[in-house]
């Protein structure tokens, strides 16, 4: 199973760049929410393209068109539907690609599951056009989430290793016909303490293996995460304070999630994302026909580094996985 | 569902630090499997206390008995499941532990999830014992991989931010009744390419949940993980060749895998482990039954770092995903 | 969960009888397999209304539209997705059903689960239309089957308690304003011996969960079924004999399956099917708003008796099952 | 996954006939249950050999122990373990069961699965002995439902076709050297209206898939069940009234389950088991090694109708789906 995460609520996510749409099925959302889909299009603008620096000029409106699970606008306890259309195609940019596997895509080991058959028109499934769907489920998880005080907000906090300065990092790259990567900070506040389970089904588990699933993340870590490996004890444990007859740590190195389960305090995460592998620039490939190296120049249109317009797919997923374990008893 | 992770094989890892005994389940073995349960202990020897720096005084044989799911000695088709006795246990260390959180454990996010009814005796469920069964399972599926031309190798690559004299590093944090942390690193060479999936089901989104369930990891990444973002796509990129009439990557920058699914180079993948929690100075933490706050010392025996232990845990853990991943048609 | 099932391949329905559209997500199809979509338009309209005797006059033209999981009419491996249009939707009909339940249907247990916010247009989600997209998963499930040498086929073999003379018994049912029931008895042939599992996972396990997932179905049995309660087991159990240098059982009682595992003699399986709740008559239900009994007289457009409707929906779950346990390593 | 079943619970049964020892996990139990073991080993008492008539000589003190899950008695969250050694054992009742596969016993598909690797002795993993810790986990289940209002029962309602005089019809069969099916009801009053869900994760569904999982089991009804199909709507609704201000059904032809959901009205199910297979006369099989046709003539210990010893079972896994049902928000 590829493209379905969550326990209680199943996120499915269908599509490929350039079939006739995309599109994602919710099962298990609460019945008697009310879905503003005004800002459901608002939050899935935030990710389309020529909204941020550095994206790609393919033009999609991505109107989602709900096939089910509401009523009169409220979830119904049916599973949700939405399908985007895809418009804007061009199967002709894509054509060698099935002979020769761009560097740093999934060309070549989707080739090797499929034996071939996979749909290399723009990426096929594997495309980051089919991250729109998981932010349509993200937008409409974030309402239901809101309502119950949880606000989810995601950042970009490094771009090629630069802290600031981002546009000017991007345009560089994209001057030169390259790209960069960069990390985005997610934190949620308003989590109730008790979140989550020890082991395999925590929370740190559960948004890892959700979060990989966004193309091009190289690593999901929590809290100081990474960091923490470099700390002694005594510096990375958070004291424990009163404050308002409730229980806080006073400082926050654990991320809100401790042995799987929240804490009450921020959940923070960062996730890293590799540079877009689509460049202007020559690279070394091989032709799997004829088993000879190649060199590929890589047309058709791209970003130059998809990290800004990851930042609200970062949201939806880990709004996703967090609605999900709100639903547990 | 806390305590179980796999797909085509369910591993159930089950037990408290001192409850009768703590063992595992595993259910979707392939039949016919000769086990060696000599080399199973010898592997599990690895991360028994005593035998390496830093490890507690903790005295625990740690001999699992197969109760089921052998015939012989070979893989019957049957759950094999394993039982470690709990001998050398002493409840008596742990009576204020559910009225005082330690700060860095669960102690706290446990107490609001089970309100109050979980097993607080030496960490309970999640204490760092029950890695020992997770390295029963891991052993068992390492010599099937084997079988299968697959090895799984794991080190330490960092202690308290060093990446040498970790012996050092350690016996000073001891010595100040502190801990630290570190980072390990893991291969796996021989995988075939094609294995895994798109987007949730992938080899990183599964590895990470499983990784996630050991004690004390914060974060997990595969190939240059964090250090990806810092990158130009030119640099990230691995150029293809053939090589014996076989596609290669002249570099491996992607750890062996691309968009869920690996592409026959090594996958690489590495996890931060935060400093043991448990450390000798005095904490500040609450009371909460009195909700004031208390000053906390810790006493019993703890590891002052447990990351040379947790390297044969991490291999289990990957060994057990890499294995069921293996068993997809 | 309420609208998925299957392991290897998973089947996501979703839509109401009276929202935009109803569908099918099909997630884990092998890859390469070339899919006829006429012929599967012509078994869906095998269960279509208006060409079994019984069916209600509603027309639609059902034509799927295939939204994704295809690349040039061969499965890609991404999810497959396709689109039934609902079009003839009439919702006045139907509008005091939110507060009066109708009998034998599942209004009022759906207005317990959803508080009220469940669809109640046309029976919403719970709506027998819904086997439309099974129909469609199904018929794709078939084709990929026949190419293995599985062939999955059903019959009625019982309306009213009477074993012929169907037409005549629902036509008199219809006439008094009344329903009736029936048994589908359903074979596949051509599954090799060794499919399935022990226990929980085996082959009527999985087919009787989907099974019980038809609306009306009411009673799941395989081979001698419940008939083999009233057996000796010398009766019962099927004598083993070699033909063409292959075990063969040379009676059936077991319906090929022991254990949960096939056997490789045709799989036997027949369901209940009870007689359609919708009825001309008045009958005795309840205002929940006032919590005063009341009559209801059902209006709308209902089939007399669904059964035949069913077959084709009894051999599309049954062959999605099937593929999804050959698709077990 | 041969051996797990639940949603929100897990129950993962293990153990071979003559393995060292059989159990089961439950993950996900509540925490704060208080436990009686007593009661549990009561409850148990009543599948054990030497209770009912009918049931085989084997001994068995089949006294679970419990390895983790419980503090003090009570569930702490954790997965709670227990392990039945397996001590009265004869394995060389058993060897040519690996060339001669029994009539109606699972030994031929098990081989085909297996490649021959199944434990043969007793058989296996597909031995009735794997009931026991199955009425371990029901007999913890029904402790928790009780409390909430839940009881569960079933009763022996057909041995042999007859529906009264049971004893004589068993002993006859054992004396002609043959065995007996028969019919099991199982009845559960106090569920709440509105548990369970629509499609294929209702009440019938995930019942039949854990039932089909108890050896012996060929169908599974619920309500009226197969009679249901040879009555009118008419007969077969279910009236609704008033009664306490409360919403009743006058009638249980439902058996309490519409769409998938309770209703309120007492759940109602009945489960047909064969015959069992292993009876004393000769029976025709084939010799799996020489492809030869041979006589088998059956020794070890057996039941002569297993039916009485199943209805606890019966009752335990409907206890543990309701259980699991129940833990849903």
């Amino acid at each position: 199973m590829s493209s379905i995460f969550g326990e209680n609520i199943k996120f499915l996510v269908f599509g490929q760049s350039h079939s006739a749409g995309i599109g994602v099925v919710i099962d298990g959302l609460p019945a008697g929410e009310t879905i503003d889909l005004e800002r459901v299009r608002a939050f899935m603008r935030r990710r389309a393209p020529g909204h941020t620096a550095g994206s790609t000029p393919r033009k999609e409106a991505d109107v989602p068109r709900v096939i089910s699970g509401l009523a009169e606008g409220v979830t119904c306890g049916a599973p949700l539907c939405a399908v985007i259309e895809n418009t804007d195609t061009r199967p002709g940019d894509y054509d060698k690609l099935r002979a020769v596997p761009r560097p740093g895509h999934a060309d070549f080991s989707l080739h090797k599951k499929y034996a071939g058959f996979q749909d290399v028109r723009g990426g096929g499934h594997s495309s980051g056009r089919l991250t729109a769907p998981l932010c349509f489920a993200g937008a409409v998880c974030l309402q239901i989430l809101k309502k119950k005080g949880v606000c989810v907000h995601a950042d970009v906090v490094a771009i090629g290793g630069q802290s600031e300065g981002f546009d000017e990092v991007i345009a560089q790259a994209r001057a030169e016909g390259d790209s960069v990567g960069g990390v985005i900070a997610c934190t949620a506040e308003g989590l109730p303490a008790g979140l989550g389970a020890p082991m395999f089904g925590g929370v740190e588990n559960r948004l890892a293996a959700a979060l990989f699933g966004v193309p091009a993340v190289r690593g999901v870590e929590f809290g100081a995460g990474f960091a923490a490996a470099a700390l002694r004890g005594s510096q990375n444990n958070d004291a424990y304070a009163i404050e308002n007859d409730r229980v806080v740590a006073k400082t926050n190195h654990h991320g809100g999630v401790l042995g799987g389960i929240t804490t009450g305090m921020p959940l923070v995460l960062r996730v890293a994302i590799k540079p877009t592998p689509s460049i202007g620039k020559a690279q070394q490939s091989v032709d799997l026909q004829t088993m000879q190296p190649t060199e590929l120049l890589i047309g058709g249109r791209h970003d130059a580094c998809i990290v800004p317009r990851a930042v609200p797919v970062v949201e939806a997923v880990t709004a996703c996985v967090l609605l999900d374990l709100m639903q547990e008893k």
